[in-house]
């Protein structure tokens, strides 16, 4: 057996010793590090909120058999083709202005960030800046799939990421259609659609969904911030919505009824600062009474389809258009900045085109932060414009690329 | 024949000299009163704002060809059932605290409120307060039609007068389904529905809405601000439609294109201070574009239904189902108030139990407006709580009702 690195380890063991969401392990890892907080936790050294946070999971269990479970979670973790991935991680969430876990334990009252999380697929690296969360009524109208399918499929065909549950109806309806656009797109790094599990990363529920999430773990992300094997509950539901609502930079409800869970993830949406938006329906339909009610409170923004989040995101659908119908970044030889968002061509412009340059440097040299640099870094990596050596990157220049 | 009353001619002489709307006329009518306007108008002795107005209809005619115009307007009018009526009339709208001419003059650019209305049917008394416009495309698709319908239908049946124009689609509909309410109650003298034309009132645009119109006319009030024998032109419907926004509290949209007439009418409620709200409807309807472009601007508030209407309009649904649940006005003889509004309580409180009082009396009696006072007694005499002796009113006694 390969050695776990002990950063993985103290992952699944943070994540296996307490229920999400607990602010006071968040805050504990984020200030000692995950590392060191998994120590204290094992060793008993921690705030007395972390040790009462995490008593009921630790009591009866030493040391050995506290770090022999994280080892076991990451194995059957391992088994279903996951990772363990944590706030310090490259692939971590993490917008350019608000951090990802700063906007989630400020946002939602009572709710910590994740300590970490388990991912299958592809990396959360730019999310939530390029992130729309479709969510809706399980038991949604045709009417409500339709637009969910179109509107996903129009956003992820533009590059974006749709991010929802795994429940049948409209988390369903966009799901299947992210995956449509990814199909006849190299995405590559980027995912086209990210799950969010309210249960192990090695389960699938609903059960008739598993089909479905094999081919999100393929052309995008499936995430879970439970260890592996917890099932789900219904506290489960309202823990993961504020994943949900967090991960895209708005959330969009297409269907809901009066009293539908749905309206969690609108609230925690809103208590993130994110946009909140729904899709009006026929006023005869119970499916879109929700959506309404959002929309009379002006609690949410209308919007009929893609065009209408990317008019609200300050994104002109016109623009992602035109820059589709232009050239691949990379493409033209004598601009091949051409295509590319504007923080990866700076850090592009950055990168050095002898020798390589760590990311701090490049942090430095762009003037932007290294959440942007980061993502930016992958982007072009993706396009084939930039390279890595170790923790160094560089140009990759024309000449070298077929 | 009959003598005509030297109001009604000046009225309908106004009405045929000028195309409305004009803010110059009806500002002099207002100063000087209708009747001297008119001869101002016939001798040429006006401000030159309004014979500048009125150049193009009166030129090259006598005053006595004036005059005759006058009367074969006011005889084509009677010939099918109408009257004119001028701002001085007991039967004109006017709200609480904004006068309808005042808020049609400050409202619209450049619209001047009517010089006069020809009417078919009920009085307009109690109008704005009690109206709600109900708008919609012609090209309606049968799910708005269903939703006008429905709206109409509970509106009228509590009470309310629904306004619109005569158009097919949602128009009909919203009229119909008043008509239906009206039939199954004792509404007398407070029409369920008004139709407001763009032609003459001796007039049926569109033709096959003849019979409608005729319906109207029975069991609501069908209007116009055109002399009898004026065609519908294109500028008459947005000019008619700052009245049919006027006559109504609030404004509803419940379908409308991209770029429908429709639109207008909510501009101008908008303008005029009323309350503007849009139906949602698919956003896969083009009918229902036009409303989600109002709700996307926040220009309109959502309602779904008759009773966000009245929630809305700060009338609480469930107390006007109970207020009519309970006793008509008048039914119960030790407490023949009950039921009724508070001003038509005021104003029934203030009536004389021996001898008439005047309506200036009753003003400084009760302290409320004169419009107020007006439009109280007309339904304290739906009631049968009230009576008139010429100019003078006084409470009918329970002993007096059968």
């Amino acid at each position: 057996m390969t050695e776990i690195p002990e950063m993985c380890l103290a992952l699944a063991g943070l994540l296996r010793i307490c229920e999400p969401p607990s602010a006071a392990l968040a805050l504990f890892a984020g200030k000692v590090g995950p590392v060191a907080a998994w120590r204290g936790v094992v060793d008993r050294r921690a705030p007395r909120a972390v040790l009462s946070a995490t008593a009921a999971r630790t009591r009866n269990l030493t040391p050995e058999a506290l770090i022999g479970q994280a080892r076991d979670d990451l194995r059957t973790a391992r088994a279903v083709g996951a990772r363990v991935i944590g706030p310090d991680d490259p692939e971590w969430p993490g917008p350019a202005v608000t951090s990802f876990e700063g906007a989630l334990a400020r946002g939602v009252r009572g709710a910590g960030p994740p300590v970490a999380l388990y991912l299958r697929g592809r990396s959360l690296v730019g999310l939530p800046d390029r992130g729309v969360t479709i969510v809706g009524s399980r038991a949604s109208s045709s009417y409500g799939q339709r637009v969910a399918g179109e509107m996903s499929h129009e956003l992820a065909s533009r590059g974006l990421t749709v991010i929802s549950g795994a429940a049948f109806g409209i988390d369903t309806a966009a799901h299947r259609a992210a995956l449509v656009a990814a199909r006849s797109q190299a995405r590559s790094a980027i995912p086209a659609t990210v799950a969010v599990l309210a249960c192990g990363i090695d389960r699938a529920y609903p059960e008739a969904n598993r089909v479905l999430l094999e081919a999100i773990a393929e052309h995008g992300t499936v995430v879970s911030e439970y260890p592996p094997g917890t099932v789900p509950a219904r506290h489960r539901f309202l823990v993961r919505n504020r994943l949900i609502a967090a991960l895209g930079t708005a959330t969009v409800v297409v269907e809901a009824g009066r009293r539908s869970g749905t309206l969690s993830t609108a609230a925690a949406a809103e208590q993130l600062g994110r946009l909140v938006m729904a899709v009006p329906g026929p006023v005869t339909s119970a499916m879109s009474v929700g959506c309404h009610l959002l929309l009379a409170d002006r609690f949410a923004q209308l919007v009929t389809g893609a065009d209408d989040v990317l008019a609200a995101l300050g994104r002109n659908p016109a623009s992602v258009v035109a820059a589709e119908q232009a050239s691949v970044p990379g493409a033209d030889p004598d601009h091949p900045t051409d295509g590319l968002d504007l923080d990866s061509a700076r850090v592009y412009d950055s990168l050095p085109t002898r020798g390589f340059a760590s990311v701090e440097q490049l942090i430095a040299e762009s003037g932007l932060q290294a959440s942007q640099v980061v993502g930016s870094l992958a982007i072009l990596q993706v396009h084939g414009l930039a390279t890595q050596q170790g923790p160094s990157w560089r140009r990759i220049l024309v000449t070298e690329r077929g």
